[in-house]
């Protein structure tokens, strides 16, 4: 809410050049809430505000100034001061913004940078996307595990400023190998003239370096972790994982997945931020390869030429059957994607066991469908019995083959070794509606003629 | 991973009395992974196995089961004991379980309690649901601001076993009201002689207790806050909402919304815990309504029936009518329902700014659909020239208004209060339908009359 009320001040302030208010603005305001006023504005105007905030408030407003914003500002300065902002970030959201950068635009500005933030960046950048290694940080406190209690919090008061976090302590061997962990709730609880040995956790929970970033965010979680050890293949730490990021990704992932389920081929940035060329583009396949699927169904139809011109009527129906299996296909996709990308539970595997629970609640849709089905038929539209009941047959099944449909399909997806959440709303409408024709034109029709 | 391997072992070791075994199992193990083995077993069971750990592991775990176990778990075992274990929980856990279980069971248990966790249960279980009162934890640190650093850590050593964190410490006055808020780290890096007063943050963000859940963790996510506290009316600190369960509730609200838009009313627990009859229930009543617009679609088609029967052909690419309309609708709608969900941006607000993009990308979508629209229709279905234009005009003008009725039902639902994921995927489906049917009989093809 503080956006439209604040935005007019600071313009004004900025053409006023009234320094004591921009100052006060970059200092008071939280630098999340800061960082939403700027991202009204355009670049040139953000770093002039930014101007009068000291360094470590400047970074983290920037920091939270997101991904599509950095990049715009990045244009609108000079490389110098750009390193020095470069140089403060945290690393996970530094290798980000590098990653969104022009190769060019990095190499100019790597040589900038310190030596040791320099290597930093260079290694942060080589891990795959989506990977633990593509979104840790390096800022991680630890200790040896011969430290005495009382040290141990002396050489946390000299980490404390350039970490990430400094509540959970991991505990390393000379080769950097991760031994132990602990909070530093144990140490403020432990006996000054204990050893970290003494107190540490060795049953450590740590994710591999090159492990999907959807994995690391389930599993912090799980366990309701502060920050998720990452690790290389020799049990070195390399990095660390924040509750917070952890959340970023659970949000971006559901996002994923909501947009897979809609058709839409995942976005890199927010919906308000995409322009009208990628959106359209990243519909556009999805809803071409859909219209080739229904083109199939007028295929389907067009074997039914006969039937159809016999039965005329039986097209006002047609909407009825397609919808009621899409939707009930729909639903049962829905339910399992959502299962499957977010759920530990083991039991889901047992796609028999769900099979069962899945057909009676078929069983019970479909007939409630196919009632309301006849029921209409009969009297609203006052077709005779024989066809009311043929109308009735159809939603009873397509209503069954949608749900079985709506739960195998995102299954199989994943079997072989697939996105569930390709099988997407649409998609499963689409197939289900193949199969909806063949049961009203193929099925129900002929039996009407056989039995008429 | 370690379910399937363990289980076996677990029930040999019950079997056959292994003490050490068990013990060994709840103490090596994290908690969470305790936890998920024992969701395998029957509650007997589980309360065997948790009978071997100690009560501060035994109620970790009974935490991590998750509500639909606990609530299965507290049938089978005696109130004196129960008690215990409700006397243990975190406070937040607690009201939840309490707030599902019969009241008789709950006056019954609440006599066994001590008075002050009584008082805290009655407390918390009487916000209302999915606010923020209903979700915090009572269990947080506090300081006086007078309080020396060095005062300050003797203190929260003493404080810390009974909190759900001491990295956030809340500085209250007398009467209990919120004046500023000191990290841990604030507390490590500052002089032993300084005063609270001197080094804490007095603009703290807070949420009020009768807030909306899905805000406060949106919140917590925008800040990146290990906790967020939790006020009454009149700023005085009632509670705090941690990370782990702002996390929690969004994947809840994201399933949430997955659910509506797949038109399901959005179920309490997991889909793999809910039964049949619930399941059947929660997506009968959409698959109904749904079916009655369907029925509209039908009317519609009703009204068209001499226009039917002349152009028997026209049937064939109703199912592509159809669904480019619905499917251009579902992947708006699908955007637009997450954005509005999600961000605090309050350019989404601005609904002309996207109804401009959104038309662009509608034309775009369009113009391709009904160029394969005509090519299809006039080579594969080798429609004549005239006809071939009419399907493709219809799925140009059904595109373009399924684009934009997926971006302006939304907004127009949340308008009136609604939640915006009330706009399903199946219901922008099924109104696109009405409208299609309206373009392609009565308008494209009755101009094929008129040209013809």
């Amino acid at each position: 809410m503080y956006h439209e009320l604040l935005l007019p001040d600071i313009r004004q302030m900025i053409d006023e050049g009234d320094e004591a208010g921009l100052r006060e603005f970059c200092d008071i305001l939280h630098p999340a809430a800061a960082a939403e006023v700027l991202r009204e504005m355009d670049p040139a105007r953000v770093w002039q505000v930014l101007a009068f905030a000291p360094m470590e408030t400047r970074v983290e407003i920037f920091e939270h100034l997101g991904l599509p914003h950095q990049v715009e500002l990045v244009d609108e300065i000079d490389r110098d001061r750009l390193s020095k902002i470069i140089e403060a970030m945290s690393s996970d959201d530094r290798a980000d913004l590098l990653g969104r950068m022009d190769d060019e635009q990095v190499e100019q500005l790597l040589p900038l940078v310190t030596k040791a933030e320099r290597a930093d960046i260079r290694r942060l950048l080589s891990y795959p996307e989506e990977s633990a290694g593509s979104i840790m940080s390096t800022g991680y406190a630890s200790l040896r595990e011969e430290t005495f209690v009382r040290d141990a919090l002396l050489q946390l008061r000299s980490q404390a400023p350039k970490k990430e976090t400094i509540y959970y302590i991991f505990v390393l061997d000379d080769g950097g190998r991760l031994e132990g962990i602990v909070t530093l709730r144990d140490l403020i609880l432990a006996k000054p003239d204990k050893v970290v040995r003494d107190i540490m956790n060795r049953d450590v929970i740590s994710v591999r370096v090159d492990e999907d970033q959807e994995h690391v965010a389930r599993e912090v979680a799980r366990y309701n972790f502060l920050a998720m050890p990452v690790v290389d293949n020799q049990n070195r730490l390399v990095g660390i994982v924040t509750h917070d990021d952890a959340m970023d990704i659970v949000r971006e992932e559901a996002d994923e997945d909501v947009q897979r389920m809609g058709a839409v081929e995942p976005l890199q940035d927010d919906y308000i931020d995409t322009g009208a060329a990628t959106l359209a583009w990243k519909r556009g396949k999805w809803l071409l390869f859909l219209a080739v699927v229904a083109l199939f169904t007028a295929e389907v139809l067009d074997r039914f030429e006969e039937t159809s011109a016999k039965h005329v009527w039986a097209v006002l129906f047609l909407p009825l059957v397609l919808a009621s299996g899409g939707n009930a296909g729909s639903q049962s996709a829905t339910l399992v994607i959502r299962s499957l990308a977010l759920s530990q539970d083991r039991r889901q595997n047992r796609l028999l066991g769900l099979l069962g629970r899945e057909l009676i609640v078929g069983l019970i849709l479909g007939g409630s469908l196919a009632l309301l089905g006849f029921v209409v038929a009969a009297t609203w539209f006052e077709r005779p019995v024989l066809q009311a009941l043929m109308v009735a047959m159809t939603v009873f099944l397509v209503v069954i083959f949608g749900t079985i449909s709506g739960l195998v399909l995102p299954f199989a997806t994943r079997r072989v070794g697939l996105d569930p959440a390709l099988m997407s709303t649409p998609l499963i409408t689409a197939l289900v509606d193949i199969a909806g024709v063949l049961l009203y034109y193929g099925l129900a029709l002929w039996l009407l003629d056989v039995l008429g």
